[in-house]
């Protein structure tokens, strides 16, 4: 197995609030997070996919492929957008970087047809990072 | 003269609008920008000072010092914000990586009692930066 | 199971030397890392946290949480200090990278109550990094 | 385990082409990274090993050795070289990310004789990345 | 004066090689730079345009524009390039990043009509970086 | 005018510390960069000369040349050190960034025989930065 990686990046803004709690306890749940007009974030996405090199290529996927996939399925969604309000896939969801990984993966998952997705990791800021490798 | 440099970040959301324009003729100039719900970054500031190093301490300005300005005069009132609605001094702005350059410089110059405001730079995103060094 | 990760750093300075050894010994051992006086770094400290993400709050373990058991436990303890002498800690332990992130390890296993250690990474020096994921 | 990585870099121009193509296929398969005269990357390569510290030392692997063995076995035969023409090693492999690090792991595993080759890592631009850790 | 930068990268390959002298006299001049396949870089390119912001709009230079220009002129004729062989306006020009750096400068400042171009600065490697601010 | 920089790092340790003023006033001045036993960074130093450009070979200096002046001035002598006892250079002088930077660039200025010296960077941690450009 190798592993190849592709990173990338988006802009957008978010807010962390849980609807079913009042507006004191989503504070004391989620701090200057639940900000109500929501704040934002360089997003930093890396996608990793596993599988064998083809013989004929030396690619377990072509990256070129796999940066397409990533553009389509996520970056065209999700850039300069509110990830409350303005993404489809985000609705219901609070939009925690964990969250997020894990709505990603499912996303990608079945779209990449090559190799198999092993890991999701997404960096909300230089110190904060969060990965998902599926459910086992 | 020295130049010492502190680099601190903040994380906000912001949209490029001018009232002064229609919908369409915004989108025109701001494209992606000017969705109305906002987007955001991880804001990267790096303020710098020049002075001589003083006998006594080998510092132009104690870095502890000028954190604690940058924290208190510009972190604390646009981090987890959104620099359009809930920063004071913002107000009436256009929130363009420029304009707050040269806010912030504004903000900053008279604070800086040791040594001299040179220049703030403000990283929007990794490939895009601004840098003000105050109208000659 | 989502990871998260908190990176933070720290800098301090350290000697390698075996007590056990004569010092023509730690200086075939250890070379420039045996100098008496000691020398430092900056530190880069990446603790990972595994877990299910609640669904209340879409966390693993609030990062706010984890960055100050990290402070707590961790670099007030170690932050501009001299790891052979002035860290209790560290007593008796040749302060390599390795050494340092199995302590650290030990330190904070037993502190995070959300999700469970899953790594704790540590970087000496932007080209030599150690990584510890617990006895298994 | 612990783990201990050494990061290292080298550049290098190759040229992805299957001779048992033609040149439209090849095009086809590797678009810009079939240019005939070839092109280069700053590569970053990280080697990473594993094993337990030694009581003496507190080393899984002397960084300096480990060092030492990188530069001898890869840099000094790879940087500032044309992977396809001037790389004994690379001889009939398509130089891909993914196959210069399985090759690079064969080389290398047998060279370290203290803790185990756990991973090779792979940075051919800063948003592409291979990792090989080995047929299981 | 506002100073804007735009961050890009590059990857291609080059020799170091004066026609006009033995190869003996390359070697002993440029070293393993002369070596007669080339190698290659993942440069990264940034372009700095100076200007006051615009009334309207807050910004020097549309950030999207000038990565535009960049692209066009740049990007799309050096990217997966040989800059000694495959680059129109390389030719008879050793690619020192230092002369890099001057042509780059050539072609950009007469593209850039909003604002006018105050630096070119070219990183070779992550320890190598030129700049050139035109002649004055 | 082209201006060429050499990244190089170093690790060393030291202490803020003025011998006129009593520990009490060196702890008020210097917190806990004042600790008696020392701490330590990696120290990230940025040499810029600027120059025309050589027309046989298009390099201001070769930078293989200023990567050796700096080895031998001063990697050599500060890496692996403290800086307040074992180097030659420094005593008598507070061993902050801005008087490393000062004393670097005394040292530099005579060596740089192609071009001159243009600017001594040095980042202390990854938020303070200092520059000297010489007195002017």
């Amino acid at each position: 197995m190798v592993y190849v990686t592709r990173r990338s990046t988006f802009s957008a803004s978010h807010r962390l609030y849980n609807p079913a709690f009042s507006d004191q306890q989503n504070e004391a749940l989620f701090d200057k997070c639940a900000n109500p007009r929501g704040h934002g974030h360089n997003y930093v996405l890396e996608v990793t996919v596993g599988g064998e090199p083809r013989e004929e290529t030396g690619y377990v996927i072509d990256l070129k492929k796999l940066k397409e996939i990533i553009k389509c399925e996520v970056l065209d969604k999700v850039d300069h957008k509110h990830l409350n309000h303005d993404v489809e896939f985000m609705r219901g969801i609070i939009p925690t970087a964990e969250n997020i990984a894990k709505v990603l993966w499912n996303i990608l998952e079945s779209k990449i047809t090559e190799g198999r997705l092993y890991s999701v990791r997404l960096h909300e800021t230089e110190n904060n990072i969060v990965e998902y490798r599926g459910a086992s």
